[in-house]
């Protein structure tokens, strides 16, 4: 039995506009104890991810708000310390929500195991979970390339960016990327294969658009909002398909922000999907099955931003939300021993 | 031979915001004479329908725009008066593009014929036609309403709306629907079955939509644009459809006027598809037998507001931009008496 202090951030105040300090909380609990059928992990990855800033707020969304004084929650990697459920063992790897903290307790049937020799374990939190699957579904099915259309993929070096160019190129299109800094703009192109990218921080995304897709866009997949779909939209071709994945630049907006005129959508006959992944559970064998196979055949890079320290998760939070990361924004929660079965 | 005068509307100039008189041209041409495999046309009918606003202006659009100092086109039916095409003889009836126009000359074989024993022949440009064929195509391969479902139409008693109502009726839906006068209201209700409607001049669509669609809206099929869009979008449902079938409130804009947020297209994960049906033709012989078979049963009613002369065109056609018609606007520019074989 494990006995000792359990760190855990919890939300201490709903932020209005960009998150502070403040917002969050760095609370102590007892480690708690599994009862029968139940396991205790310990987290050793948490991921922080844009959604979950419009999880903070109290209005209507596709997750539940969390509540204040409440720890929060999210994607999590860690390894059973004690199992009372008889198909998990001490020494599993675990992926769950059970993110922004340090230790808990699940019911030993609600957690997914993964097998920590196929990848390193973290990677079930980006290229093989969550952020991979969002791209792989999002562009195949809602953008459904074809060879040789050209796809604008807004925040083309994000965790969930990155892996939608570079499947986009696997399928052979034309690919145009936007980020937020010369130094992605040029990995976008070195590590992640894009043809073309800009700086929206130098160029508009209009002015870019117009000079890296002078025959228009065929598929946009949509994680930035505001400037990027207004200048998006417009320049989109007939049949276009845009698969509306995020809108991080609009996560901190306190009011509402009207969006472009609808107009190119009928004239052009665009196809609009909002998605999240966890409505396209369908497509998980798949994904994984393909998503396994590009990445021992080395087709698919990725790349990870780690901050050390349950306390420091705020942080790395809020500079994924100004873009300081590089590729998926993980915490490292616990340490790197494995716990011996 | 037939000789005589042919009259014909046409572009005089390109209108700002709304059109005016001036805008349009009545021209006297001599009626052509057709060469070999070509037929000569008396049109009966023309049809006058929102799409053609934005064909006056000179911007990028889904089919090209008029061109000053030529005639307009348009849906038409009308009766052969001399064929020298082995397929067509003269008293066929048929119906084309060649509209805005008393006489004209065709390749014969690039002519729909109809059947003047199914309907009255100028169903081919309502109900049995293209604002059928797009009400049909529109709510149910894109708004793909399932029984139980709400189904919201805006504009419920024009030509394409009042069949949609009808059809999502025919499909098991609550339907609700807008209209601009307390009469059409009734209407909606008495004669196209609507469960709900309300009068958009009298109360605003949000207020509206709280009050008749309280448990939010599963389909939405588009018309009107503007304020209607913008209460409907935050009133979808989950996994809710919106068919973009016109923004006949923002043809005469001449500024381009701003959407709404697209939060809700995210986070209940909407679809939305701009179409026009002329994409659809797979779907033009399940639409005859389906619609031929509704009308025979009496499970469709239509509507159509008749105004007679090519010279009242212009009028017919900014009235429907007003809103002043019943259901399908037609112009009636030829005798009633048939072409005798």
């Amino acid at each position: 039995m494990e006995s000792g202090v359990n760190r855990e951030i919890r939300l201490a105040a709903r932020p209005v506009g960009f998150p502070k300090d403040s917002d969050f909380e760095l609370a102590e609990t007892p480690i708690p104890e599994p009862a029968d059928g139940e396991i205790l992990v310990r987290n050793v990855y948490i991921s922080v991810d844009p959604y979950m800033r419009s999880r903070m707020n109290d209005t209507k969304s596709y997750v539940p708000s969390f509540q204040i004084g409440e720890p929060m929650t999210g994607g999590a990697v860690g390894q059973v310390l004690e199992s009372r459920h008889d198909a998990v063992s001490r020494g599993d790897w675990v992926n769950t929500m059970m993110g922004w903290r340090e230790y808990y307790v699940a019911d030993g049937s609600a957690v997914m195991k993964i097998d920590p020799g196929l990848a390193p374990v973290q990677k079930a939190l980006g290229v093989l979970g969550l952020t991979g699957w969002t791209a792989y579904v999002g562009l195949l099915d809602l953008g459904r390339p074809k060879q040789g259309e050209t796809v604008f993929v807004s925040a083309a070096c994000g965790a969930v960016g990155s892996v939608v160019g570079q499947i986009a190129k696997l399928k052979g299109c034309r690919v145009v990327g936007s980020a937020g800094s010369a130094e992605k703009v040029a990995k976008a192109r070195s590590e992640f294969g894009y043809d073309e990218a800009f700086n929206y921080k130098e160029e508009t995304p209009a002015e870019a658009l117009d000079r890296l897709c002078p025959e228009g866009i065929d598929v946009y997949f949509e994680n930035v909002g505001g400037d990027h779909l207004a200048a998006a939209l417009p320049r989109m071709n007939t049949f276009g398909r845009i698969a509306l994945c995020g809108m991080v630049s609009q996560y901190n907006d306190t009011e509402v922000r009207p969006g472009p005129s609808w107009v190119p959508l009928l004239t052009n006959r665009l196809s609009v999907r909002g998605f999240i992944i966890s409505d396209h559970f369908d497509r998980l064998p798949d994904f994984l099955r393909d998503m396994g196979a590009w990445i021992r055949e080395g087709k698919i890079r990725d790349e990870e931003t780690v901050v050390a320290g349950i306390e420091n998760a705020p942080t790395a939070f809020m500079g994924l939300l100004r873009g300081e990361n590089r590729g998926k924004m993980l915490v490292k929660v616990g340490p790197d021993a494995p716990v011996e079965a």
